[in-house]
């Protein structure tokens, strides 16, 4: 492709090659300086293109949600994660399908979760590693409780070909400003302490400890026992991560074209990326900013309010007026919903379109 | 398919046929009681053959924003309105490929919107029809005076193959309780006077007066002057409409159907529907009810909160307590959002999976 940014229809999703480039090198950099294992989530970008760029820099395997997640990266990794618990038959048999040379892992929270993947591993024949997930404060999924925990452990253990792999937790409540983190993560340091040493009086040594997220990605190496870390947002960065500092403005890799479509309504300016494109996540971890996504070049110009092809730029601000026609570039609030609305994604050398990639795993993938 | 509900994988959008066809008939018997004409905003299904299910029942055209959806209704509608700006070369000119027995009309509120689409129309040589969009409390897009919108009917009647053919406006303002709506739509309707006087009196009449929406579907007819309306939603109804009141819950036909995957964390369950297939919409036009949607069994039994493929559903006032593996059907917050977010979508009829159907327009369907 030889065209330019201005060429492109919009809205559309464009990502700074050189960017990208960069924030894989720094986590792969890190991963190495700190001996950890880098599995990163691939839910950012389900893209195994990206996710072969990751492995080329050292990432021992990949981070999946979904079945469909996990066959597409099974086309160029041997070793999945699916950080998910396998509920029900269709999606345990889904994921024991997956080619019989890909290592995979599951985790889990729930003694109905090994049952129904332990059944599918039987029938598939394989061995299917788990990771028996703790709730170490994000109160989602995983265990409240050790005693639980280890009670799951002994249940995989009692089920072959399952293989208790390991332990797995989630810091999502761990988001606030990176500087501001450390009594959270005390908190989790303990936590994982008594957890390992629990496991291990247990006679059940977690041979990984799995954790990890883009907002505590550079403080994974100060938790006790962490062995490997799962951060996805990484790639591209957006507005909430740059927000609490866990990466620099300048390492937004990824944008949103759109074109301004009217500017009848005085003191704002409409563009034709609404919910359907930019998707509508809140900031988070941050009180000092408000909007839907902000523009790469005037990041104190946010999208104040969106309807589904709508997205209505704000400028009581501002001093600048853009004309109907002009386009902009936003930085949404979270990138893996707008990676998610979208089919495909165009990569930039400065102005120049170099090349263009499909959401592969944006599905489900589901066979009706 | 001979499958029934409980074998399906999830999460997955499924829709109630009979309650389709009953919201369907309801709004086509609505149009011909008062003699309107009903066009359709085909951005809540995206789908060809729910337009063609629309169209057979009377419906004189459909509504689209995108010019990909554009092209997809054109293959089963030959009146095709894109209620959205046709700003940019790109835009513009795709519009004006479309077949050429599609009659095309588009709205917009800008002279540059006008130079764009009458380039294209003249490079396809074709006529396209405009409707002059007017801001009527919305404040989204459209012109806010009389004046500057009689000015763009002018430069529209001096760019043939361009046809001014009516004035159009969105009552998004509009999303009160559908009994408390009086008071604004009042105001609706003596704007509604003073535009199409002022048109008239110009020698601008307006052949065509667009406008409506779900949220005031039921009350189109007593809008002074209008003559076709564009509602997209009450396809499928939605939380929101039932709150409103603009639908009863029973018309409610599209749910998300999810599987409990975590009960560990007391005082909740978590779904495997979350924002990547729920969408993360506020409730509009009632401070009545919160969460991002309601099931459809249990309307007290909200999902409180969701990560990308989780969603919580809050148990905190309910003694009902699901296990891990039990399905639930979700009906969301705007089923707008959800429809764009997947796929593909399952039709039921009772519990049996009777057919499915792509979610055809949902990307972009650019050429990179």
């Amino acid at each position: 492709m030889s065209h330019t940014i201005a060429e492109l229809e919009t809205p559309i999703p464009v990502v700074d090659l050189d960017r990208l480039a960069r924030n894989l090198d720094r986590a792969a950099a890190y991963a190495t300086t700190h001996g950890l294992a880098l599995r990163p989530h691939i839910k950012t970008h389900k893209s195994p293109r990206i996710a072969a760029e990751q492995l080329k820099r050292g990432a021992v395997g990949v981070t999946c949600a979904t079945p469909f997640e996990a066959e597409l990266m099974s086309e160029v990794c041997s070793d999945v994660l699916v950080a998910y618990p396998p509920v029900g038959s269709a999606r345990a048999s889904r994921l024991a399908a997956l080619p019989s040379a890909t290592k995979l892992t599951v985790a889990l929270d729930s003694l109905r979760a090994i049952d129904d993947i332990a059944a599918a591993a039987r029938t598939a024949d394989r061995p299917i590693g788990v990771y028996v997930e703790l709730d170490l404060g994000m109160h989602r999924v995983g265990t409240p409780t050790l005693d639980e925990a280890i009670a799951l452990a002994r249940a995989v253990r009692e089920r072959p070909p399952l293989e208790f792999a390991g332990i797995a937790f989630y810091p999502g409540h761990v988001r606030e400003s990176v500087d501001q983190q450390q009594t959270k993560l005390d908190a989790l340091d303990t936590s994982l302490r008594a957890a390992i040493d629990a496991f291990d009086a247990a006679g059940l040594h977690p041979a990984v400890v799995s954790g990890g997220s883009t907002p505590t990605l550079w403080h994974t190496h100060e938790l006790s026992g962490v062995t490997e870390f799962r951060p996805g947002t990484y790639v591209y960065n957006d507005r909430t991560t740059a927000a609490i500092g866990a990466c620099a403005w300048e390492d937004c890799a990824f944008t949103v074209l759109a074109t301004v479509v009217s500017t009848a309504v005085p003191g704002q300016a409409v563009v034709d990326a609404g919910t359907k494109a930019l998707g509508r996540e809140p900031m988070r971890g941050t009180d000092s900013a408000d909007g839907f996504g902000s523009l790469l070049d005037r990041p104190d110009v946010v999208v104040k309010s969106m309807s589904e092809e709508h997205g209505i730029l704000d400028l009581s601000s501002t001093s600048w007026r853009p004309a109907v026609g002009d386009k902009v570039r936003i930085v949404p609030n979270h990138v893996c919903i707008v990676v998610h609305l979208n089919d495909v994604i165009a990569g930039l050398r400065g102005d120049v379109v170099e090349t263009s990639w499909p959401v592969a795993a944006r599905g489900r993938g589901y066979d009706l």
